[in-house]
């Protein structure tokens, strides 16, 4: 048996697995990722590497698949996740083939690898055009057209969460205005429940949220209802330009269901009317915490799809 | 030397010519659609039918290549053009290889072959990310992402006209609400300018508002501003979501040139953020009149890039 070594770098956890070709998980651990003002880049990276050699133990990997925070340059694998501040052009792919030598090691966005993977395995299987979006902390996503990724001009397609949904909307942290992220991401949600009678507390996430709109507390319902509008203004665009088969929706704010997808489905029906917009399909994502590894386990197992020579 | 004969089907003409490997035309010929309740379909086609035996001559093309107003079954080739009511599902496609059996006929959309034809030779050449827009009656493009034409599930994709830009915005003629096309297509930019003080007259058209606004008629000016402002938006959405090198804007109202870039930036650069969107460059499309025909015969000629096999 031979495995791709998958690892999942993320401001708040860091996480690998071996993966079979089946896309099956073995060996699988996971940390907080090391913060604060003493943690400097070279001690993340022997942190990775101890987790990384617990996974493999006496197993030589046929390759290295990575995802992780953006930005970074692509395909170069030089990382600056939002989250991690201790990597600005971290060379995470360069550090990775210095220790894995001889093997292909392939880094893409952590979003852009659930993509993959639901495309892969999950719940855009079989289908050719696929838009695999992550509603979390912030709003990610990944573009398979034609059964290829997208990577686009600088490997930074698939931003689905920067579609314009309020051109007067909400400022949005990247510094322009009324993205489906300004709207639809959990924390900002979660301010917009509490200004609207949401209970209070710091510590409120957007799954607690998720948890009170499918207990059917009105103010939590409001506030998915309103990123259930926004994501569908955003899907019906991208159906409309890139004329999808299949979006798959995960992330925390994803488990609210009915709540979420009640809104979505009618505003997407408003917006998207010609057949071939209307025919497209909105479903859950399928393979939940582990799809960031089994996508960045296809990046090598599946390379001909999901990594375009750049 | 070899020939493609390329087709462009409009609802105002029909227009044909030859185009060489190089993307030169000869013999190019155009007539205006015959139309009107007395009209049939096959009327139409032995008006075509016509028109193509002049233009080919003596020559047997190689291929033909066909761009014609949508929608239509693809790659089948029947055709339900909005601007040609006589033909409905009509077997373009078919009929073509009927008569010129043993080459590839290919039929696609008319601002998908616009777009193909600026990838191809024109304002997108050299670039592997593009999107071809089409700003006249209706609003229209295509899009080419990693080099390769794109057509999604049902050969749909490129509906840049229907990205949408304000939720709440005018209905669209596609049943939905607050498209681009519904802010930004000609008829309803001229309606709009007329209801804002322009010139009245039924005979008005985008071409007459693109020259008043660029001879500073303020009415006109701001009938381009809104446009302008919706297509800023709308091309962030779509650079955000595919990270794109170039957008080429042709069609009549593109004629306007500063008062309608002037605001179209302004409103991307709002919107475009970050380096890797705000990078992208916004260019008047380089090859005029005859693009859809340059279009059409690449679909042939450069088959391998811009007819994916369905």
């Amino acid at each position: 048996m031979s495995y791709v070594l998958a690892v999942d770098v993320g401001g708040t956890k860091l996480a690998a697995a071996l993966v079979d070709e089946a896309g099956r998980l073995t060996g699988y651990r996971r940390m907080a990722t090391p913060s604060g003002p003493y943690v400097g880049a070279d001690d993340l990276w022997r942190a990775l590497v101890e987790l990384l050699d617990e996974v493999t133990g006496r197993v030589v990997p046929v390759g290295v698949g990575v995802g992780c925070g953006g930005p970074m340059i692509w395909p170069d694998g030089d990382v600056s996740p939002l989250n991690i501040p201790s990597w600005r052009r971290f060379p995470l792919r360069a550090r990775l083939a210095d220790r894995y030598p001889g093997v292909p090691v392939r880094v893409h966005n952590d979003a852009v690898c659930v993509a993959v993977a639901e495309h892969w395995r999950g719940a855009g299987k079989g289908h050719r055009n696929v838009l695999g979006m992550v509603v979390s902390t912030g709003v990610g996503g990944g573009l398979i057209l034609d059964d290829r990724l997208i990577t686009g001009a600088s490997g930074n397609a698939g931003h689905v969460g920067h579609i314009v949904v309020e051109p007067e909307g909400p400022p949005c942290a990247c510094g322009g205005r009324g993205c489906l992220e300004a709207v639809a991401r959990g924390p900002g949600l979660v301010a917009w429940a509490q200004a609207h009678g949401w209970r209070t507390g710091e510590e409120m996430t957007g799954v607690d949220l998720a948890a009170d709109a499918r207990r059917g507390v009105p103010s939590a319902v409001r506030a998915l209802r309103r990123a259930g509008g926004a994501l569908g203004v955003a899907i019906a665009s991208a159906t409309h330009l890139c004329d999808l088969d299949v979006v798959a929706i995960g992330g925390g704010l994803s488990q609210a269901g009915a709540p979420l997808f009640g809104p979505l489905a009618a505003a997407l029906r408003a917006h998207a009317r010609m057949p071939f917009a209307a025919r497209v399909e909105v479903v859950p994502a399928a393979l939940g915490q582990g799809a960031g590894l089994v996508g960045a386990a296809a990046l090598i197992l599946a390379g001909d799809r999901y990594w375009p020579a750049p």
